[in-house]
């Protein structure tokens, strides 16, 4: 067993943020190295998550998970190498992903722990994107719930988004027409040329309905949401019959209470027999080894590509999340702990 | 072959109607009985179909099918007798339900014919209800979208109606706790007493949200919209995990172009991980058989119950679509065709 430090870097939930969590809403302290009890193991964190839903996490409306508490250690993925056992199924040195929170060092029962990362061939930190839940999340949301066929025209909102990039691409890989919404030239760049969208449109351009209906000359089939809002009402007036709305986020609608105003879909949603429904990950957590699977092939053979951002040490943690509201960020963003974190 | 009158009693679109098509907008004429030709053959009709979806079939906007054209016979179903044939695959004496048209008598090459009525026991009049569009649509619109497992509960609109009473029985079967939604003391009793809802609400009563919340002490597993607005608006507030919005009719929405505004449904549908979808009948087609003999079943050993008005001469169909939205109808309108019609 290597030897541990005194003392553990934590991330504490400092004040309850209203809407997006500032860096001044956090606090970093050194608290004591806990002491592991029976049936206990401890994660040295290489890589803490940074993603748009830890805005809800912290935020005091019931979401679908409890908020976390005031003074508590802000809730987060992490990926990292268990450096101490005293849990019979882990060992040191294996590589885990779980719920470990924003810490330098973890102590787990195992509860929190997501997979062991098998992948040793592969970055720890793709644990945390592509083949983490981001991956995980494109792969059965527009499998499962898109349903695309071979041919198919696939929209996709915040397209060079972790998990927009990736549903784009599985889109492409079952034979669809992909067209991308994003924000601006680098990720238009990106769009088409990193990920491989057949299209890309530019949300922020005012011709954006225009260019959306021109990229879309048979309608659109699938329409992989993560926006919501006047982005999402544009694409929806031009789905096919039979269409398919998977709602995976609702990133540009700052305040859901009480619920905004918008164009009622009821009876578009009738006249042409198409479906829209929302989709947790979690629903999937028994079939997440498959999904990841076929990730990780992907990515072997060059067919699924990714982008990370990577912030160095833990002070990088307050004003991360705050950073990705903000549209600053080109990829999964992800903390790399430094030695001295 | 039984002797033929020299004309044809024919109902035609007089002009067209802007919302709500009015007794004005109808004539009744007399045109020469048509001579059929090889592959043909003559209904005569005894029941018209009268239904809220024709307000839709005489309006100019892009429906789900062409608009009637002023001048010619409205467009319904209805259900008749072969009186005269020169097709192989009808002869006189067959009871068939089709797109027939208001008229006495509609020539037909086949192609408007929806099925061959073959339940003789029963009255010709339920192929034009619960043994036709309302409860095909019923039966598949609950079963396929509404997926309803036992112990869920089903929460029905326009409960009381042709559609609604049929898919909430549909759901009892199915092991389902039901909720009705209804309108004034007499829908109310119809709903608890002859379709055998385990709860039913008033959505005209001051504690309408309350009452609704009180008969879903378990929430909502299953919506099956008729209505849209407001009523649905709360119904949708209280879905479980999973829920299945099934959205077969907008019946409370008096205009949709421009789409009304309503509260933005995608947070609750992602939250939720909910689905909405829209049905179309036209899509099970291929298997209306199918529902038919299910629905007959059940009519014929007493556990579905149905109700129909019967308007009586063609005199009465120039108003009947209006009747319908003024809500002055209990049960299935048809109008049953006289000797002198």
């Amino acid at each position: 067993m290597a030897k541990l430090p005194q003392t553990n870097a934590q991330v504490l939930l400092k004040s309850r943020p209203q809407g997006i969590p500032q860096a001044e809403h956090f606090e970093i302290v050194q608290t004591p190295m806990p002491v592991l009890e029976s049936g206990q193991f401890l994660v040295r964190n290489e890589f803490l998550s940074v993603e748009p839903a830890m805005r809800g996490w912290v935020n005091a409306a019931a979401n679908y998970s409890d908020p976390v508490p005031v003074g508590g250690v802000m809730r987060s993925f992490a990926a990292g190498v268990v450096v101490a056992s005293r849990h019979h199924g882990y060992s040191e040195g294996d590589r885990v992903m779980g719920m470990l929170g924003w810490q330098a060092y973890a102590v787990s029962d195992g509860s929190t722990i997501r997979r062991k990362v098998l992948e040793d061939d592969l970055p720890l930190s793709l644990s945390l994107g592509v083949l983490g839940i981001n991956g995980v999340t494109a792969y059965f949301a527009l499998t499962e719930v898109g349903e695309p066929r071979p041919g198919d025209t696939v929209v996709v909102s915040t397209a060079a988004g972790s998990v927009g990039s990736a549903a784009g691409q599985i889109a492409r890989l079952a034979g669809c027409r992909t067209v991308a919404i994003t924000g601006g030239p680098e990720k238009m760049r990106m769009c088409l040329e990193d990920f491989g969208y057949d299209a890309a449109v530019d949300y922020k351009s005012a011709g954006f309905v225009d260019a959306l209906v021109q990229a879309c000359p048979r309608g659109v089939d699938v329409y992989y949401d993560n926006t919501s809002g006047a982005i999402s009402d544009a694409v929806v007036r031009h789905i096919n019959k039979g269409a398919r709305i998977v709602i995976c986020g609702t990133a540009s609608v700052s305040n859901w209470e009480p619920w905004p105003a918008g164009p009622r879909v009821e009876r578009h949603l009738l006249n042409k027999a198409a479906r829209m429904q929302g989709f947790l990950v979690w629903d999937y957590e028994h079939r997440y080894e498959e999904a990841v699977s076929k990730l990780a092939g992907w990515v072997r053979n060059g067919s699924l590509q990714y982008r990370e951002e990577i912030l160095e040490g833990m002070a990088a943690a307050p004003d991360a999340i705050a950073g990705l509201y903000r549209g600053e960020n080109f990829g999964k963003r992800v903390i790399r702990l430094q030695p001295q974190d």
